[in-house]
């Protein structure tokens, strides 16, 4: 079984990555020594698929637990719900000394972390990640958050959870369209650290059977590739936890000009990796223009991308101006120039801030013209 | 000029007393090196009074400002203003970059606390209190909270202020009720730590003006007196910064029943202060009771509270069970005792664990005669 830890001083913990392991989340929380009532929080999606077998077990190991649904969706994620939450939790006599479980995506895991953070000043909380980018991504690294209506995640704190559980047979229940946007992610990890990672996710990508999604049977190294790839995001956390000295950073890769698009079009209407994948796209043009990026190096990643079937052209109904506008609000050009990601080499980011509006521009405007 | 300052390894920070440093404020944060916008929080009981005076010197020290007024009252203090404030703060341009300033008393000192806690995962923040209990008790030690529905301070993180600014001159404006409820908490400081401060409190509290309040040219020792009580609050704070060690919770001592009288009549019925004397003189029964306390000790703080005008007796319109049964769950009763702060003798408290329902409903019963 393929775990990890993450070393953060008192706020280090485990990630575990093993199949079946949501039915063994009793015992593996109990072996953490926490105790006490639990919240489990989870979404209209995830809590008919998998709260009976995550209760079934903490019952097994002792605990007793209350269940929290909210409407699965972006539009969820804000503190009307977190209040109706904590209104709940009270009600059912949880105070300082219960925690909360997440149970579900990135949505999930945002809000339940936050909510975990602010109940009675702070209880502690397991991650139960249940979708790709949650996996790989948003579960580790303490980054709890709500939206505002002003903008995304603009409401949050840092508050590690106490411990991550992922099973990959969860995995088995997404549709192919959500495990691809998914894998945009974990294409930026390989991309900013572990080039030799490219090849084990194109191979992965083309094992998404467009109707049953994952067939986990067929793919005995998906636990290893998965926690292979959080051990690149905590690499960066473990460095910069509270993002302050500019090395997790580097985890914008692909994701300025990548929100910029997904935030100039109505919510939902492009998936996050879908824009993450375009985003990356545009960040190696700058690579190429800015940096030593070769045409090998980007070559590779495209072709990684285009395995897993994400889109590399900007769709029509994406206007690229506007897309540009979102991409960083006018002040975020300091003289003129804006912090960006890019990459000297495959495994090799850097910071540089050089960048002008005109060349994302440029940037953009190459994602319109189909990827070479 | 008294100075404190709070030591908490890299959450340090001064607390100035000083008259006029309210108008001193922009350079007293300069000095500081905060940089950044400025999202000034304020209520409107305060804002009109204060907040000009605080602008200009945040502008002549080059810092530019936005002003957020909620009305004033603690049914303001919840997830929903939060929510208003935060974008508000959007709009105006506020980011990472920013930094809070609570302008008021103790309702705004929380809830801007906590929107510094949380608005772009924590930024940091200033505290200007205007009444005497966020002075000498809620400015200090970086609780934050909001209410919920189900309860009240269930939402919070400990969040540190960068620097309290404390001007003894906004105390004038206050109401004679709202100087002598402030008195409260400073008896209860008094007599945790320093027997010597109750008889400077009662001169103190002979000097309240019905109708003019405090008249603080008369009173040229206060700022010293408002100092030495925080000193009391801050020792606590730095022994045990996130009330986990069992010495951050002395500071409950008349809070227990306190609160349970408050919470059994609606809200706004009986002052925090008010129902605080009420919770002290139950707290001495019991030390008498229960531990060592000398009868020259309780009547030692019993003449302070008198001094002060503070109530001695439980108001006719307080249900004696309803305020037990508020007092704590059933479940806070483990194996049928609950912790209750005690004083061996003044200035010498103690936590037990020993005491009953029956204990706390005989001092809340003593609680309905006069006091001797």
């Amino acid at each position: 079984m393929p775990n990890l830890s993450i070393s953060l001083a008192e706020r280090s913990y485990d990630v575990i990555v093993e199949q079946g392991s949501l039915s063994l989340s009793g015992q593996l929380i109990q072996k953490r020594s926490l105790t006490g009532k639990i919240a489990i929080i989870s979404d209209s999606n995830t809590a008919p698929l998998y709260s009976q077998q995550l209760i079934s077990s903490l019952e097994s190991a002792g605990y007793s637990s209350s269940l929290h649904i909210f409407e699965a969706g972006e539009k969820s994620k804000n503190l009307s719900s977190v209040e109706d939450i904590a209104n709940q939790m009270v009600e059912n006599g949880h105070d300082r000394s219960s925690f909360v479980i997440a149970l579900g995506g990135g949505v999930v895991g945002d809000m339940a972390g936050f909510i975990a953070s602010i109940y009675y000043r702070g209880i502690p909380f397991v991650q139960i990640p249940t979708t790709i980018v949650s996996q790989v991504d948003s579960s580790v690294g303490g980054k709890t958050a709500v939206d505002l209506a002003a903008g995304k995640n603009l409401i949050g704190i840092f508050h590690q959870p106490q411990l991550v559980i992922i099973d990959p047979d969860c995995l088995q229940s997404l549709p192919a369209a959500l495990i691809r946007e998914g894998m945009a992610e974990m294409v930026k990890h390989a991309a900013l650290r572990d080039p030799s990672m490219l090849r084990r996710l194109s191979a992965m990508g083309v094992a998404i059977n467009e109707d049953a999604g994952f067939q986990i049977s067929y793919l005995p190294e998906l636990p290893q590739l998965l926690a292979d790839n959080i051990a690149i995001k905590a690499y960066f956390v473990e460095k910069d936890e509270r993002e302050t000295l500019g090395l997790r950073a580097f985890l914008n890769l692909g994701h300025t000009i990548g929100h910029g698009i997904e935030a100039s079009v109505p919510f939902g209407s492009i998936m996050h990796g879908a824009a993450v994948a375009l985003g990356l796209r545009a960040a190696l043009y700058l690579s190429r223009k800015h940096s030593d990026m070769s045409a090998a190096d980007e070559a590779a990643i495209i072709d990684c991308l285009r395995s897993i079937q994400l889109p590399l052209q900007l769709p029509d109904f994406v206007n690229p101006e506007l897309a540009l506008a979102r991409c960083a609000s006018d002040k975020k050009f300091k003289a003129g120039a804006i912090r960006f990601v890019l990459l000297r080499a495959l495994g090799q980011p850097e910071l540089v801030g050089s960048l002008t509006k005109e060349d994302l521009r440029d940037a953009i405007s190459d994602l319109t013209e189909p990827c070479a």
